[in-house]
């Protein structure tokens, strides 16, 4: 799955043409992916040395991208004005040569990790016919999948990078969120929120992330490359597929030498009785509680309703589960002590999109979907999924490292994916 | 005022001992500033280049100092079980050879800029006699202005070290809230809380800082040395005798060639209407909210009366203050450009402890010594208070820059002392 470089500058605009082409055509799997393409010339003029001249990007509609309406996945922000300016990561992408082919499709507002949108349909889930995408950067990840863009550049708030990933096979990284200007980019949970890129392989990821990354990130971390599969959280209601799919990609690590161990985590015991569901809805309604209350009929009621669950919060219930998050990031750290937390991204296969029919098995699921690669968000990690495609299976690896080890994370993750590919 | 390095080991057990003789002789001057005396040993074999050895250390009670009850300037946690262990800037002072005299005395739960405590009994002015020594850190800004601790450890949520420093005639220094840890320290506000140090020159707060200071703190960034006189925030209402005093301050850095200039900050007439009381409310409620239940007798009414106003706050009025105040830093860093804001620490001067009878009183005054050093709270900013005594009269001079430039600010602080000395 590696690739090195496949973009060159010459070659983008034959490429942006036959992304063109299908979509004209109506390419099924292409449906449901883009919200908008732009047609942007393509510059040729860039720096020989710039390192992402050529490559193809796709832009999840949740960033500013100057002269288009940013919308969230969203129908009440449709008519909104065009945003003045490019977010500031679109921003540096560009001025790396990359070329931005359009806008993504994604779960409204981001705020659920399975990746339907009711506005405007969903896209098929690039492995498994007819399952879902996963989400919230679904158009992204299938943008990826489908060999269309380099790199999709989206957010993860509870898994919203990492998900997709896992679902068709592709490589997802959460970098830890401050390292990643989040100028231009609208926001689900200001507490929750990182921006990073998808692609098909973990060198590429890591170059869209040089980019992305602010230059005044505090000093990196290293690693202890001591592998962590905690025993007590996140390893239970595994579907078959997902848990020979681990036991392959455990087996491949701990035959090339890698210490990988189990191990009960406190924090993580704790973390299940954390409302973290507060921490979202209250963030994501102080943003959009104006439009909710204005327009209730043009919300996706699977995400409105979430959201809606923060009016009657108390800012003492919402102070107190902030605080125990804290609290919970300092045990967590103090039980990682630098270590890697590996589990599975996503404890299922891709569903079917035809089991949605239901409220209560949309929420389940996603409930189900986000449990294991929220932990990064709510302890402030990085994170990255790597694609195990076992027996026609689309899974994910997950390696959790703790915040500002980014760089040593992906270089471990450079590792592993090799092992996994041999 | 610039002192180098007053402390040496073989001095400290006879400053001690002649601490201890004036607290028993029940010296005036030294009245209501401890509230305990810790005894300790005086280590002897600490290695010579131990930068603090024999320093002599007074410590706000809001600290964990292992063994002793931490009782945060109040009543209800007075019972409390001593602490396990140091907070983590109490053991790095330790263990770079300083001495910890004792704990000091505080507004309740550290929440006013006055310095009053109806439990404790109020210190004096160093100063100016019969007048109120600020605070919250009270009695470690009056234990180094008497010259009996060399460095008083506090926090500073709206003020707390350099309002006192000011009052008193001394240093007191906010660093930037991520560089020093909070562990071990009781919170007032998770949001605004900085832990520093007091002392009677800047040379000392910077090796004091240099000791607490975390080692993975972000890159330092450099200043602009260029001082802005905000003129329409903060200059109003100043006091004849701090308006002379400030303005001869200004005239000694213009005099040395240094660039000043007066100009009109949109992110400081935007401050103006943030709802700054919800942040320290909210926060202070979540961490006291089951002890003002349980014992609000024991409160000081005019702490627990500013702590009740959060009873009745939502969690999206809460959550709304705080994303006004993340755009607003973002605002307020793209007018500064890195440029130092100079402003007096506060417009007035201590005022008599006897005009404090009157709650409307102490509110109005509140608010007035906290508005002007509150600035770098809200904004996320480092910032000093350097002592300017002009005719007599104890004022401030405040420095604040961005984050994450403090050992610029104590560079450029150390040259304004010399020229304010001259």
């Amino acid at each position: 799955m590696t690739s090195s470089y496949p973009w060159t500058p010459d070659s983008a605009p034959i490429r942006v043409a036959d992304l063109q082409a299908r979509l004209d055509s109506d390419d099924p799997a292409l449906r449901h992916v883009f919200t908008e393409i732009f047609h942007d010339p393509i510059a040729g003029q860039s720096p020989i040395n710039n390192p992402l001249n050529g490559a193809l990007v796709s832009v999840k509609e949740l960033f500013d991208v100057k002269g288009h309406v940013t919308r969230a996945g969203t129908r009440f922000m449709a008519e909104d004005a065009p945003a003045v300016a490019d977010a500031l990561p679109i921003q540096r992408l560009r001025a790396a040569g990359a070329v931005m082919l359009g806008t993504t499709n994604m779960t409204e507002l981001a705020y659920s990790g399975l990746g339907l949108n009711p506005h405007n349909g969903t896209p098929e889930n690039a492995i498994h016919a007819g399952c879902i995408p996963g989400g919230s950067t679904s158009g992204g990840a299938i943008s990826v999948a489908r060999g269309v863009a380099d790199i999709a550049v989206g957010t993860d708030t509870g898994g919203s990078l990492r998900i997709p990933a896992a679902f068709n096979g592709i490589v997802g990284f959460k970098p830890t969120q401050a390292t990643v200007s989040r100028q231009g980019c609208k926001s689900l949970s200001q507490t929750l929120d990182s921006i990073g890129p998808m692609a098909a392989s973990v060198e590429t990821c890591s170059q869209a992330y040089q980019v992305m990354r602010d230059d005044s990130a505090t000093t990196e971390r290293e690693i202890d490359p001591v592998f962590i599969i905690p025993d007590n959280y996140g390893m239970d209601d595994l579907e078959p597929e997902v848990a020979a799919a681990f036991t392959h990609a455990v087996l491949r690590l701990r035959d090339a030498g890698h210490d990988v161990r189990t191990q009960s985590l406190a924090s993580l015991e704790r973390l299940k009785s954390l409302a973290v569901w507060q921490i979202a809805a209250v963030e994501a309604y102080a943003e959009y509680h104006e439009a909710l209350q204005s327009y209730p009929d043009q919300f996706d009621p699977r995400v409105s309703s979430r959201i809606a669950r923060a009016q009657t919060l108390s800012a003492l219930e919402y102070r107190t589960t902030l605080n125990a998050r804290n609290d919970l990031i300092r045990q967590y750290q103090a039980e990682m002590m630098g270590k890697v937390l590996l589990m599975p991204t996503v404890p299922i296969l891709p569903p079917s999109m035809s089991v949605f029919d239901n409220d209560d098995t949309y929420a389940r699921l996603n409930v189900q979907v986000l449990r294991n690669p929220s932990i990064a968000n709510v302890m402030d990690c990085c994170s990255i999924s790597l694609p195990v495609i076992h027996e026609g299976n689309a899974t994910g690896l997950m390696l959790t490292a703790q915040a500002f080890s980014d760089q040593a994370l992906l270089q471990l993750a450079a590792l592993c994916e090799a092992l996994l590919e041999a």
